[in-house]
């Protein structure tokens, strides 16, 4: 196993991920420009195997080759500034991994410029947060085989565990695989999180559940089918009481949520593949629409608030979002392995959709009970075109079918917006439609710009002069 | 004005303009690779003041300094190529124009690297189809405001006239503007065409309303305020029967939907820009939900089909589906238009949103009597930060609110997929509200990963240490 790690790049992120690799039995040399954080570096490394470098050139001095060094800086230029200060202080056999969440096509950009050099480069996607790096993130890398073997103890032994012991990494393909994978999960984070968001914007605004019993509900949630990181800190938000104010702290909080670039880039990049992730872009959009704050409080300002009332019975109500919100993460998680199957082909990364399921099972933010299930599915099924036809999933969102389309129709009702349990829901009954009125958007193409169109009896490309033949 | 043209591309678009050109006085030197292009060229140039030229240097001698030439080849690598070829051939202040489907950031480039030898270049998006270019196509340009001048009393002489007379076609900014702006074009017409196959959906599948009842409905609806090419040509559509089998032709055709780059572009950019564009992304990705038929066609042998009917009355629905259209078609404008503004301030184009909208009026696929309303909008109010605050379109949609909530209540309840009608709506919605539930998005984002949030009641940026605080 590898005894000595380089890691560049000191914020909390890399400074975790230092002390979880140095209780793993690694030393660790640690650089950052920054004075201040080498000197905090300096202060966590006293009694331990843990030391700081004063330059990238002292750093990698310090490593006996074949050399393994862990970048943590920001996406972007940040890594090409590094890669540019590292290349020539680096020999042929030296592996360098960026844990950042570099975008895939940078990654194999750079991994194709230091191949030249025999650099390795490996991209590794590395969920989890602060507390998933000290204490066992979940890690999605993408490289070639024999460097990974190099660090896949350690990997295995820094990695969260899943229920049934095994770590959560996995090298999921060469080149960019690791940071595409690492890219969906993010994307599927933004999906799970709208949709919790959208659940709690019904109960709470449109039906006036307040944070208490949100509280408990999401707690009760947490034991069941939807138990899952996200909806255990959700439940534990409510909980919350604002100091200054003696508000629930969430109610303080402002509704403008930022957004960084891996959701994005999942919503650009399946159109790239050709993969509808419609739930996903949808979170991604209610970002942008929280964004516009200034516009929504001007438009209330003219619109009349919305006059209909919820006279329902609110327990049947959150009974009722509890199994929607189930049928539309499932439908998130479907759409997210889709892409990943398709971008599969497309960058012939040769991914195992079971062992990338597996390894979101702990550590990561979107570490979910469901997962074992998606798990199960693609292990079993490893041609599984997508998860909407897996036999348990498909009885799970037919059971669930009424409810959520209740729970829909009284946030319609109720002028509460829900694109992402909408979308969810469209995307359900799109894909088990035979048909789709694709049919009347091929007449019209044909009809404006002679795009032709196949016909459903035989094959063949045709065209219809529209405009001669009127009947 | 411009006395000599030169065309090279004389595909079908390429060879209606040159016939539009030439019919307005000017004469037309033609080039194309293919033997065969030039060979129909010279056919159609009999006793025309049109010309073939053998090579692109014989189209570039036969023309007088400054030289004007059009390219209409395909976007991408031809237009780079043509380029090329020509680049060496031309003098300063020549005038290239780009009158295909470019990528706009592609304008750009290219408007740099050829200004650097005083040659112009203009992207010029062209709308209409092969009748618009032949007869009259709505013209987008961006460009320099002198070069413009030199070719404007043609551009006009050849555009679409709107019913006041006026021709639809302007200088719209400087580089990639009349690229950009007939991208947004392109991806609202996607929306649109989106939204009619929606409603025909429900009416058709979801409702059982027979072909010739639609050919009236939409023609009805022509003569009211959906008046639109798109909206007239549908109800034509369901006119024509198939030889073939005696069926409508409309339900011969395959369900799988074609697109091109500029509804992608369109949903990719606007994701770059922040603009939230919910209906117009949707209609792309039905576009890929159409594709995978091999796919549904699985799904409709595992799943039941749905079990609703439609009991109510199919004549009231058919009303309320034309006031959602109208709603939903103004949210999808609105988008479109939000993201021009964005865009304009992003690229500094100095775009004039009046000016977009009262070119569209005619000429292009989207042209619609809408188009006047949102013209005179944006003239009335140039900073009109959204179509929805424009007073007549929010009495517009107020009065059609119920009729569109109805409407997608019952396609819910019958299964029927309405992705981009309930994008229109949550859009709406979310516009209007000025509390979303992205307050618990920030509080989550901030427990995992400290990503700090804003508060309701005083400026600056805030942690909150959810671990150690827990109430």
């Amino acid at each position: 196993m590898t005894q000595q790690f380089g890691i560049i790049g000191l914020g909390v992120m890399g400074q975790n991920l230092a002390l979880n690799m140095e209780r793993n039995g690694v030393r660790v040399v640690g650089y950052d420009r920054s004075d201040a954080a080498r000197q905090r570096f300096a202060g966590l490394a006293a009694g331990k195997a843990m030391q700081v470098a004063d330059s990238a050139a002292g750093l990698v001095a310090a490593l006996p080759q074949p050399r393994h060094i862990l970048v943590m800086v920001p996406a972007g230029a940040p890594v090409d500034g590094v890669i540019a200060e590292l290349k020539p202080l680096l020999a042929a056999g030296d592996l360098l991994i960026d844990g950042g969440n570099s975008f895939f096509m940078d990654t194999e950009r750079r991994a194709q410029a230091l191949a030249a050099d025999g650099i390795s480069f490996m991209g590794l996607g590395v969920s989890g947060g602060e507390e998933g790096a000290l204490w066992g993130p979940s890690m999605m890398a993408g490289g070639n085989v024999e460097t990974y073997g190099r660090i896949q103890p350690l990997l295995q032994a820094m990695a969260a565990k899943a229920d049934d012991g095994a770590p959560c990494v996995a090298l999921l393909g060469p080149r960019g695989a690791g940071h595409y994978v690492k890219m969906v999960h993010n994307g599927i984070e933004y999906g799970d999180m709208q949709l919790i968001a959208e659940a709690y914007d019904l109960l709470h605004r449109g039906v006036g559940v307040d944070v208490a019993t949100l509280h408990e509900l999401f707690s009760e949630w947490n034991r069941g089918e939807l138990a899952s990181y996200l909806i255990e800190i959700t439940a534990d938000i409510f909980t919350h009481v604002d100091a200054e104010t003696g508000q629930p702290l969430v109610d303080v909080i402002l509704d403008q949520a930022g957004q960084k670039g891996t959701g994005k880039w999942t919503s650009q990049n399946a159109l790239d593949v050709g993969t509808p992730i419609p739930t996903l872009v949808a979170a991604v959009n209610g970002r942008l629409l929280s964004a516009i704050k200034e516009e929504r409080l001007a438009a209330t300002n003219v619109y009349p608030a919305p006059a209909a009332t919820f006279a329902g019975d609110a327990a049947a109500l959150a009974a009722d979002v509890r199994d929607a919100l189930y049928a539309a993460k499932v439908c998130a998680y479907a759409q997210g392995l889709a892409l990943l199957r398709a971008a599969s082909q497309e960058y012939e990364y040769g991914l195992n959709l079971a062992e990338a399921a597996r390894i979101w099972r702990a550590g990561c933010i979107i570490r979910a009970d469901l997962l074992d299930h998606i798990a199960a599915a693609f292990k079993q099924q490893p041609d599984l075109p997508n998860l909407l036809m897996d036999a348990d999933f498909r009885q799970a969102l037919l059971a669930r079918e009424a409810a959520w389309r209740r729970v829909i129709t009284t946030a319609i009702e109720l002028s509460i917006p829900m694109p992402a349990m909408m979308a969810s829901l469209s995307y359900f009954d799109s894909y088990r439609s035979g048909r789709l009125p694709a049919n009347l958007i091929q007449a019209q193409r044909d009809y404006f710009g002679a795009h032709t169109f196949a016909r459903v009896d035989k094959p063949g490309v045709f065209h219809y002069d529209w405009h001669s033949e009127n009947s």
